[in-house]
Parts: structure tokens; C-alpha cells; sequence
């Protein structure tokens, strides 16, 4: 922590900020330059909310050295974080993909879009039973039945599957049903939901929120790993910027940025963070060369009739036909995704 | 709402989306253009999501028409909503001054701040018991030990309370305590809670996430409303944009937009607008100044030694001084601001 | 200038770092944590470019301590700068008025509009002669025209004109008409304007981009007066963010920021900073209250047939209605704001 | 257009928005809903100002149905642009690379790095003799003696150029030295700029601004082909936003967007649009596989000793190895990027 003093403070304030210093058991380094002074503060000093020095008089403001998230550091833990479901692991060479509809709408919607997705090559199935939406009056999801249909995919596709929990309350419940839980990007700073994710030994994906920086992102699975979960994985779905053509601003920087500031799996998820179906191709693929270990698209055998997010969806022949292409670009960026091999009846593309 | 067809639509494509519009129960205008073919929607379309449209063949984008809320609408319910606290209106002609610290420390902080604060003018008190922290190292708030105290200054004092109820299952317990529930930015689309305080009958302050639109404030008021609440206030409290000097953007336009799309009342937070304290009464003066109903606005008897935010919070004398600033202010805009009579001892200003 | 090194980086890293340093003529101070290094940077280091030290081995990051502009700081000049064209003082006690249509679009429509906005209180006219406009087939102004009819409402009014310069071979031809040169958003780092802006001994009102930080725009302040001009007026106009209901977020904090951090005079424009006619006298009261030295603000005589920005412009009786209540706001805080005795006719609200 | 009235407007005012509409040759179709009115415009409108309406009483607001820009879209010309630059084509499913340092700071620097790109098999040169920088006191480049050494390194390595070009009054001489006319994101809307390019006969390489949308920067391609130069190719190179970790932020989607709406070729740039040489490459190939024609790419044979964005400067040898893997990422998409036999020299990895 670097303490900047304003350029007319006194020796007497300089002298209070260091004996401030002392007082947290840090070590005060100040150094005098013609215009200003700065104390250098070296110690452990992460517990301490460094902001209270800038009330202190004399101080202009105050710079972090250190990341404030420690367990998710690459610095404090070098090797990639692998998470293991069975036969599918996240965060190795090998891109995961995550498919299936925003909402878990009836049975035949799910099962009909998990066989899609699976004969294409996904390794997890999504779908959303409990949904947050900005309009009281819209879908909310069909909750715990929304779970047993889930439930039923995975068992006849052999899918594991994510699901999001919305409040701390229901973590148990959606524990029993998905092999991954999903925090949403407007929980993504709910901190009694990431506590409470931080207690069950299910793999949390996190998403990013839509107004939160890498870092928030960082320390909010750092809530979760401080709670002794550590099988967490991040999800960059867009952010919000000026632009208003596509539904969010696909933040890619933040997946080699994420990748190196920390040891955690990467997921990105092209259908949320481009509101678009037909630019959802081109944006996974641009996820995977980017270093992304995973992706997570919406697919909907109907997009026209989806209950939410039908705009962004694609419809299963244009997935089988993006896996195809992403098989290429994986290869390309020495990953590898591999894909069964089509029952051949007719022409596949 | 209008759905603007392609181009290069076909007959086929445009009497689809006839059909559909029939289909939803609405009823369809076509206008055929040189160029291309809207279709506009007459009938009532909230409880459908127009975006389903959008992924229909040859439709290019949607259009709405009417705001997507309604109870919350000036449309709705052209007066303004008053909420009335025993001798305290919030809504009215009436300047409601609510003060206090970021967080409840101890008793002794607490009681120092509301009896300064009550001193000066202010009507009810600000303190948190429940702190969203984004680092889970940071003070967490000292929980139901903090109701408690924030009770006994309400009846030294005779302040009203609001403090911050952070999950659904806290609801009854610190509505218990607490005269006004507080949802925090983060929360602002947590809809499990906003459901919750939906139920009970205790006034809503909702803050507006920091990078949430008017909109979409509106909207979660609305779930509020539509939870039979009628007792919300909106707070603008600062947005997040690209500088960087302020902890936030002070969107000021709000606090005239909202009272002219709404009917609720309009509280603005110029301390967490801002981060800091030496704009915060500049910022507190244009508030009022904007037409805001009333201001949260954070104090603390030792900044330099606050838990969390020390650097936007005033000395108790500051603020003595900016309430005289305000009572003027006020006036000037044709709104009131009663201030106690100073009991004189030396000096006041 | 604070350099952090990499946690991992090596005597040999920081040595250079070091050496690097001295190399450019200032003083080094290491600093030796337990995690990382820190070198403290003492000398003047505003002429060399402190980001080439990011790309040295083992080096993470840099921190600026001083701010990147001098002459334009209040440090260098803690006195308010005053600008003084004959009876008008900007940057004084008083409040200056400056309205005007956004463009001149024919002798009448200025003259009739600056008969009003005299009228009202109005100190200065303004009125487009060359418009930047975003579609090139949108009308651009009447260019030389234009100035010819702005220069003969200064005769017949006793006004001062403001009115954009586009680019620097204009700025000769500009100066001879106008006697406040503004610098248009979008033009706000055109540096060959700056210079040549810098060289004319005619006072400047330079908007801050829509898309720039405050310190951005004091960085463009600081050509001007690097150019040996030191009559600028800096004028928040509303920056782009996320929020969609209004044109602009006008970002208030600026004003008592910028009045902290320089002694230039502050202009605030509520008519671009939200695009709406209905909300500017809000934000107008707003900006005098938040500690602004005048105000810009878009009257026309008939918005709905302005061949620009109508929908910001306020009618002349409006504007006069504005004028009465801007000088109660301004008494408030302590500003002066001295209109003309109303020649009665009947009733003047 | 679409004008959208007011719940409560008058049959009066809805007849006076008819009149206005059939006034400027248009033809309005009024719908009547239940809440409200809305009147459909239809006729050629892109020569009027839609805001004038706004200002109408009874008017809500006006929704525009029709893309403001005709020239650029892919609806009036639906074939992909080609520029062809003797050997060089951009716009076809060639890749083209585009190398070089920041500025051009010497005549060894610059021709040290032409070999160096040439070698890995850049197709042109770029290198700033002109070069807007926010401080005064900052390198501003070499000038016309930076235009003499680009064409020098044109002659050696038969490389094309781009470079800068900030003002009108330089058009002529920078034509004479670049192949192509660089104009940068400060300049996107300096539309005196816009014009003076529009009427030479060099292709333009147009780079978004850092706040502007997709539509502006295609309003701003419009400027120049209605100008008559048809050659202009569209540049991504990040973004504003509230995240800080990266310069700016890359907003990829615009390439598969501007790809949609526009026939012109578009390039990205990974070094301004991140900000750091580490994550320059994941981002390089991510641009290729989102479907960009080329990219633009910061190399700089010491940079650490760059006088301007060393941090994001890739070293040679790193940019050659680079070039490797967008070779492989070009062939999974089905584009090509064919590199020259290396020589070889021990080990090229």
C-alpha cells in the first residue's frame, strides 16, 4: 500500500500516518520528494480497509500494491485449477461445452434439446429452473419440477448438469439435483449465496456481473474458496458498455486476463454476452482462441417460442454445425474438443 | 410495440408474425414501406415477451412501446406517493434528511453519531448491521448486535431507523428492528428479496444498482408493488461509468426523470455518489437543487477510524453546517427544510 | 512515480529498474516487502513517458503520483482564474448566462432569440455558425453566414458571442467574429486545434468529451495554456454511459472536482447533458447549487421547427421562468445572479 | 420512423404530428392502441432531423426504423468490399497483417522493425509520424522526417504504409507518402477530416473512437464514401468501459456486427484494444476466428525503450511466433494467412 500526502501536508500529518502505520503492525517507509511526500506501508495489510487512511488529514489517496484476493491468485497457486465431473474435466487441454435452453420450459423442450445437444458433442446440459427476470410479469421458471426434468436428462443423455441457485436458501435443494451450480451474474456480489455455495462440495460456476471488473469477479470466487469450496469456475457473459447493438459488451480480454491472474477455469458464454444468435458462432469461436476453457450457449429446438432469451438462441442444426467449426479452431490453438462421431443419415451439414 | 420486418422479407415471413400477433391475442397493423414492413401491435403485450418475435424468419428487430411498469407508472397514479412516518413525510414539500454511519461499530459510535446528527436536523438514522463487503477479509457488520443498538438510539433519540436487509430469510427479523428496510445496490435485482419485503408492511428504500438503468430500478420497485407494498423510495446513488476519480457518477438526472415517470419518492445519496467527502456537499446542495425528496447522507464522529467507508463519510460539524446550506437551498426551490433551534454555545458555524 | 515489480522478480530485474532511473535524471527508492518490491520514483517525471518501465522484465505495473498537468492545476495557481470580457466576469461570485440556439439557422430566428434570452438575463449568446453533425446528410450550418448574423445580434443586444470553431485553419476567421472560441466535444483532443487555440489571445470554453476523464480534459486545458492562451473556461457537458433515457449523464461531481483540482473557470450545459427540454431546469438549478460559474443552455424560439437539438431547447418564456428561479438558487449558495427589472406587461410567470 | 405519442395526447396534436409528417413529403400512418397513439412515418427521412418531432407537443418520443447510414450498409450494396493494393487484398479471405511500431521514433528503429515484420510475413507497414498524444509535454512524433523514413522502409522491403493523418490541411502530404491514410479514434467524428479524406484517392483506415458506437463509426464511413472514396476499411480498437485492468475494451462482437451491416473490410487491433503485449496474441487469434480481414499489430524492436506504447508493443520475435498460430487459427476458419519460408536459422519455434 502506497499512502500519497498532498503536496502542502505537514510534518505532522506525515508524522500521524506513519505512527498509523505502526498502530496496524505494518512497517511505514516514507519517502520525500521536492513536491510530495509518500509512505510506502510494507506488511500484510489485506484485512485492513485501507481507504480509512485517506481521512487521515494531509492524505491525497491511497494505491493498493497487492491483489486483494489471495486463494484465487495464480501468484499463490500456479497450476491451473482442474475440475473433475466423472469422465469431463474443466480447466485441462480438453474445451468444454455447456448447452442446452435458458429455462427449462416442459419435458419435451428439455429432453428434445438435451438429445440435440449431446449427439452434437456437449458434454453438460444447462437450463434454467429458477429464473430471475426484470419484469415481475415475465416467466419466473418452473422451479423444483423444472430440477426433476433435469434430473431425467441426465439420467437417459448421460449429461451432467448446471442449474442456477438464486438464493442461499435453495443451495441445498438444487445441490441434490445439478452436478454444477450456477451463480447468476446479478448474484454474482450476493454474498450470503456465495457463502453458502462456499459450504457444499458441488463445483460453482460463477458468472460475471454485468457491472463488475475482473477483479470484483476474483473477489467474489474468493468468497467462495474461503469457504472451503474449492471447484470453482469463472464465466466471462458480457458487461455493460454504451453499445446498444448487441444485448451486452463481450468483455474477451477478460479470459487470458483471468487466466492469468488466476489459477480457476475460464468459461465463456457467447449467447448472453451478444444477445444475437447469429453472431453466437463467431463469438465462440473467438472464445476458444482466446483461451477460453469452456463455452456455455443457449440452444433452443424452438427459439421462436422460448419462454426467455429466444433471440440468442441457437437452434440445434446450427449448433451441430458450430461444434464442427470449434473442433477446428480448438485444434488450432492446440486444445482439443472431440466430437462423436454422426450416425450418418443423410447429410449432416 | 412494433416489429420491424427485413428488407428483404417475404409475404410469407410478414403474415407469420400476423398470425402470431393474433395468436398472443393482440391485434396487428401492417405498414407496408418502400423500403420495408413494420407491423405494429395494438392490445395488452406486458405479461408476453416481445423478444420471442425476434428470432421469427424475417423480423429484424422489436420496438416497445409502453414502459414495461406499471404500478410504479406516474401514468398509473398521476400523485405522488407520500409515505408517512409518525411526524416525518417523505414525499412531500418536505426536504427528509436521513443520516448516519456506513456501518454500526459499537454503541457508543453509534449513539455519538445520532445525537449529533439529530442535532443538526436530521429525521431518521442511517446504520448498517448487515455489510455487503466485496472482500470476505473485510468487517462483516456486527448483525443483529447492530439492530439492537440502532433500536436503542431510536428511542434516546427519537430517529426513525433504516439498515440494510441483505437476504429474504433476514426480512422479519430486521424489520423487526428497523422502521425503513434498506435494499442495497447489489440487491436491486435480487428478486427472491425484493418478493420478500413485497410481503411485509414496512417502507422500502431501493438503491439503484450501480449500473442499472431508471428502467430497470422501475422495474424492481415494481415487483415490490406488485408484492402489495406500496411504501417504496427510489435512490439514486451514483452510477458506474469510465472516470475514475469518483467512486461513482452521480446521476442527477435521475432524481428529475424518475419523478417524472414515477410517483414514488426520490431519495439521492450523494456520499456514496461521490466517495468523497469534500464534493459531498456540493453534490447534497444540487440534489435538492434537482428536486429530490431527500438525502442519505453518511456520517461519522472519527472518519480516519471508520470500518468502511471513512473517506465519503462528513464530521459531525460538517455536516451542522451543511444542513444550514441546505435549509436555503431548499427554499429556494420552493421546498422545506426545518432545522432545530441551535441550543447556542459558542459558535455554531 | 511508484514502479511495482512482480512478486518473482530478481535482484538482477530490479537492478535495472534501477539503473533505468537514474538514466532519466531522477532519484530511486526501493522498497523491500516480503511479497514484492516497490521502487519509489523522486524527481520531475512529467516529460518522459512513464509506461516504457511497464515493459521491463519483472516489472507488473506503475502508479502516477502527480497529476499529468501543471500549468492548469490549482496547485501551480491556487487563485480562481477570472475572465473578464468588458462588463462580464467569469469565474467570480457572479454567475454567467450564456443561451442561445444550438444553431444559427437565419437572421430572424437569432435575432428574435437573442432579443429574448437579453431579455431574460442572459450575459453571452450562443449559436452554431458550423455544426459537426453525425450524418453527413444532416444540415451543417451557415458557416461565414452565420458568424455575419451573430455578430450583428452582438451590436444590436450588447451581447458576447460564443460559438464553435471546428478546426484550426477556421480559427483566424472564428476569432475576428467570436469573442469566446468553443471547442466542441468531439473536438476536445483535435491537438492541432488546441495549439491553434493556444495562440489566439481569445478566451476558450472548451467542452469535455463525451467519452474523456476529467483529467483528460485538464490534459487539453493544458495545451491551451501551454500555447500561451490562459483564458479557458472547462464546461461539463454530459458524458455517454449505460443509461439510455437521457442523451447524456450529466456527471455533476465534475464541477466541484474540477473546481478542486484547477482554477479555471467551470460552465455547465444541462441542455446536451440530457437531451431533454423538461429535465434542464432541474439540472440547470442543479449545476449552480453543485458550485457551477455559469451555465449553457439551448433556447429557440420554436424547438419544434429548430433544425437541431429541439428537443433540448427551451422556449424564451421557459428560459425566462428558469432565469428567476436560477437566481434564487444562486443566492442560496452565495452566488449573485442580477437580472433585468422586468418591463411589466401584464404577467411576467 | 415511428412517433410515439402520449397516453394522454389530444386528437389535436396527434392531427398536428399527421400535418407536420405530410409536410416534409412523408406519409403518415396514425395506429390507434387502446393506451396510446403512434403514427408511422413512411417516405425517405434520412435528410430530416426525426428529433424535430420530439419537441411537438403531445410527442413522447420518435423510434428510427431505418439505419442512418446508406452508403456504408451491406443492404444497398450487398457484396463485400475489396481493396486492392497491387498484391494486397483486403476485404477478401486473405488475412493481411499489419505491423509496426507505435510511432516512428528513428530511422533505425523503423527499418529494423520493417525487416523484422516482413520477415514474419506482415503485409503493411504502420508507424505514426504524426502522433496525438493527451500531454503537451509528450513526443509528438517526427513529422514530415517520419513520412521520408516510412517511404524509405517502403522502397527496402516493399511493404505498404499507413500512417496518421490529424488534419485536413496534411491529407495531401501524408497522401503522397502512405498507401493507406490512417484515421485515428480521437478523430472518428472530426468530420472537416472526414471530408478532406473523402475527396483523395487513398484508402482509409477508419478507427472507431473509444466511446463511439457501431452506427457512429459507420456514420462516419459514410462521410467519406459520400465524399467519393469508396476504400475505406473499418477498424475495431477497444472500447471505453468501467473495467481498468486492460486499456480499453475490445468489443470483438462489433466484427461479426459491422461485418452484417456493412459491405467495408474490417480490421481489428489488438494492441490499443488491450493494452498489453502479454495479452496481445490470445486476442490477435480470437479477432481472426471472430471473422476480421486483418489486424493491426504494435511491434517494436526494444520496447521498453518505445517513446509510446511500449507496454503493448509486442518484441520481433514474439510477433513471428505469433504469426505461426494465426496462420493455423486463418485455416480453421477457412481463411488464409500464407507466411513466407522461413530461412532458416537454428531454432524459429
Amino acid at each position: 500500500m502506497i499512502i500519497v500526502m498532498k503536496t502542502n501536508s505537514t510534518a505532522a500529518e506525515i508524522g500521524a500516518v506513519i505512527a498509523r502505520v505502526q498502530d496496524i503492525g505494518a512497517s511505514p517507509h516514507p519517502i520525500y520528494g521536492a513536491e510530495r511526500t509518500v509512505v510506502a506501508v510494507v506488511g500484510e495489510t489485506r484485512a485492513f480497509d485501507p481507504t480509512a487512511f485517506k481521512q487521515m488529514p494531509g492524505v491525497e489517496r491511497i494505491t493498493s500494491i497487492s491483489a486483494p484476493f489471495k486463494l484465487a491468485s495464480r501468484e499463490s497457486h500456479p497450476d491451473n485449477t482442474i475440475i473433475q465431473l466423472n469422465d469431463v474435466r474443466i480447466g485441462g487441454p480438453e474445451i468444454v461445452i455447456i448447452a442446452g435452453p435458458c429455462s427449462v420450459e416442459s419435458r419435451s423442450q428439455l429432453l428434445e434439446t438435451a438429445h440435440a445437444v449431446k449427439e452434437a458433442g456437449a458434454h453438460i446440459l444447462r437450463g434454467g429452473a429458477f429464473k430471475p427476470r426484470s419484469s415481475p410479469y415475465s416467466f419466473q421458471g418452473l422451479g423444483l419440477k423444472g430440477l426433476e426434468i433435469l434430473a431425467e436428462a441426465r439420467e437417459i443423455y448421460g449429461l451432467h448438469i448446471v442449474t442456477e441457485v438464486m438464493n442461499s436458501q435453495a443451495v441445498p435443494m438444487v445441490a441434490e439435483y445439478a452436478d454444477i451450480l450456477q451463480i447468476g451474474a446479478r448474484n454474482m456480489q450476493n454474498y450470503g449465496l456465495l457463502h453458502a455455495v462456499g459450504r457444499v462440495q458441488r463445483p460453482v460456476l460463477l458468472k460475471r456481473g454485468m457491472m463488475s471488473s475482473m477483479e470484483e469477479l476474483l473477489m467474489s470466487a474468493e468468497y467462495i474458496l474461503a469457504g472451503g469450496n474449492y471447484k470453482v469456475m469463472l464465466c466471462e457473459r458480457g458487461i455493460r458498455s454504451f453499445e446498444k447493438y448487441t444485448r451486452n459488451t463481450f468483455d474477451l480480454n477478460a479470459v487470458p486476463v483471468l487466466k492469468q491472474l488466476s489459477h480457476l477455469p475460464v468459461i465463456a458464454d457467447p449467447s448472453h454476452a451478444t444477445g444475437r444468435w447469429d453472431v453466437v458462432p463467431a463469438m465462440a469461436r473467438a472464445a476458444i482462441a482466446a483461451g477460453a476453457d469452456g463455452l456455455m450457449i443457449e440452444v433452443h429446438p424452438h427459439p421462436s417460442r422460448a419462454l426467455s432469451d429466444g433471440p440468442q438462441s441457437l437452434k440445434p442444426q446450427v449448433f451441430a454445425e458450430l461444434m464442427q467449426q470449434l473442433k477446428r479452431v480448438a485444434a488450432a490453438v492446440d486444445r482439443t474438443l472431440e466430437l462423436p462421431t454422426p450416425v450418418l443419415q443423410g447429410d449432416v451439414r
